[in-house]
């Protein structure tokens, strides 16, 4: 098979796979999920995403019937009946379906869905050029009302920060904070390159905590960047550098435009650290291929 | 039949209603809803709910491809096919299936369900006794984040808040904002009482325009009661003569216990506009059967 989608461990074309309208995702967006590629047949970073996953569900009191080593074998299982080789994976575990109400005690046993297809590259120039940005004036939702750590069904705030970007042909949109401080994009982290310091919004802020982010800033230490996770308005990142930003499916991604404003991309900086970057995803994945129990 | 879901313009049992995983609802709540009861065969203020769906859709930019009044002409066609008087009635449009990404140009055209099926009434001792609620610290979605104003499939707010208030066996639970005044609940809104004031969060605060809420209102104010949109906290709340919860299923419901402390339930006042309120139902129902051009 080239793609398909298991929900509770049963198998289903993309067509074909349907899921309650009384499922709590589809009706309040009570679900969790997470995605990652194959770089190979190795899931990059899965342990990290799976605990990320299993943060998600502890913030919003939901129990996915699993324990974190489980949800690893259990996902390469599925991937056994794929027989290509670099795919996009998504799992989303809603809190399951029964009567309608706010109560998750209406409710007996989550509902697991997870998608396999073939992995679409972004196209070549949007790496050797960088792409288009808008930085709105939206607020990206706050933690004391949902926590922007709980990678959930919730991602309406996202969507609608898209469309803004979409009027200017963005690519990518990021939010701010009550402060006016970019928070994070709408599936991305973003950073700045100012000389020989990187800037990127703090983990405290109202964001997801990126694991491409992350590993983007152990890299850079390695390569005597200096780090500062810090606040700083679109003004700021006019000025800099270099920008760009990181996600999983994405990599490091260099900007050239925010809010039709040119920027310096891609530069020399964003450069090296996807260089080192896609170094870290060979070594990650040859050290798996070697280790994991499941293979 | 007694219950029913339709699922573009399909009719399904409830056991069969099903959606593909691949829809916009299901993965990012990018959905709209509104629900309503019907009191004999008539659907309360059903114009004020399509109006607000409409409204919802407006702020996410989505077209619902119906109007306004084919949009309620075709909820009583599929009403036809239930032969009981008191009905749920949700209807859920979301932006449609399609590949997965934040832009909505990846999907074509919504997707549809229409819940019905027997209503079930509140239990008479929480109209006579009053209920319990929770006040909590968790903030409400801000208007610049997630308006309130869309009543969308992003619900994890609530459903959060709702969490908290259920470990003090709260049967709703009341979200706050930033300067720490109530603003509404995870499914209705709120009112106290002060001798012959009524106050309720303004419009202006981060809530859904209630249509219980603007109808007690205009009660209120024949009933000779001063009305007094404004802010109020946690203790101001604790001080009122009565409180009670509006919404569209449940009318008016006197609150007796608010984070555990007593509060006068249900007072003189409550009854009052209860016994009003189901006036204004019985003569829009009467209106309504003898001028609906869908009858």
């Amino acid at each position: 098979m080239k793609e398909l989608v298991s929900i509770n461990d049963q198998i289903y074309s993309i067509k074909e796979a349907k899921i309650s309208v009384f499922d709590r995702g589809f009706l309040f967006g009570d679900a969790v999920y997470e995605v990652t590629r194959s770089y190979g047949r190795i899931f990059f970073q899965i342990e990290d995403h799976i605990d990320r996953l299993f943060n998600s569900a502890d913030n919003i009191n939901m129990n996915l019937g699993r324990t974190k080593e489980q949800m690893i074998a259990h996902i390469y299982e599925i991937y056994k009946k794929i027989d290509i080789d670099n795919i996009y994976m998504r799992i989303q575990i809603s809190r399951g379906d029964g009567p309608i109400g706010m109560s998750p005690k209406l409710v007996k046993t989550p509902n697991e869905v997870i998608y396999m297809y073939p992995f679409q590259p972004s196209p070549g120039e949007y790496y050797s050029q960088g792409v288009s940005i808008c930085v709105t004036e939206r607020r990206r939702n706050a933690k004391r009302a949902l926590d922007p750590n709980i990678k959930s069904g919730n991602y309406l705030n996202n969507v609608l920060a898209f469309i803004e970007g979409e009027k200017i042909n963005a690519y990518e949109t990021f939010m701010v904070n009550a402060q006016g401080h970019v928070t994070e994009g709408t599936t991305s982290n973003i950073f700045m390159v100012k000389g020989k310091t990187i800037i990127t919004p703090p983990e405290e802020y109202d964001i997801l905590k990126g694991i491409t982010r992350k590993i983007v800033i152990g890299i850079a230490q390695n390569e005597k960047f200096k780090i500062e996770e810090k606040g700083f308005g679109l003004e700021e990142l006019l000025d800099a550098d270099e920008v760009f930003l990181t996600s999983s499916t994405r990599e490091i991604m260099p900007i050239r435009l925010i809010n039709q404003n040119k920027v310096s991309a891609p530069g020399a900086a964003t450069r090296i650290l996807h260089s080192k970057y896609k170094e870290f995803i060979n070594d990650y994945c040859k050290r798996a291929a070697s280790t994991h129990p499941w293979k």
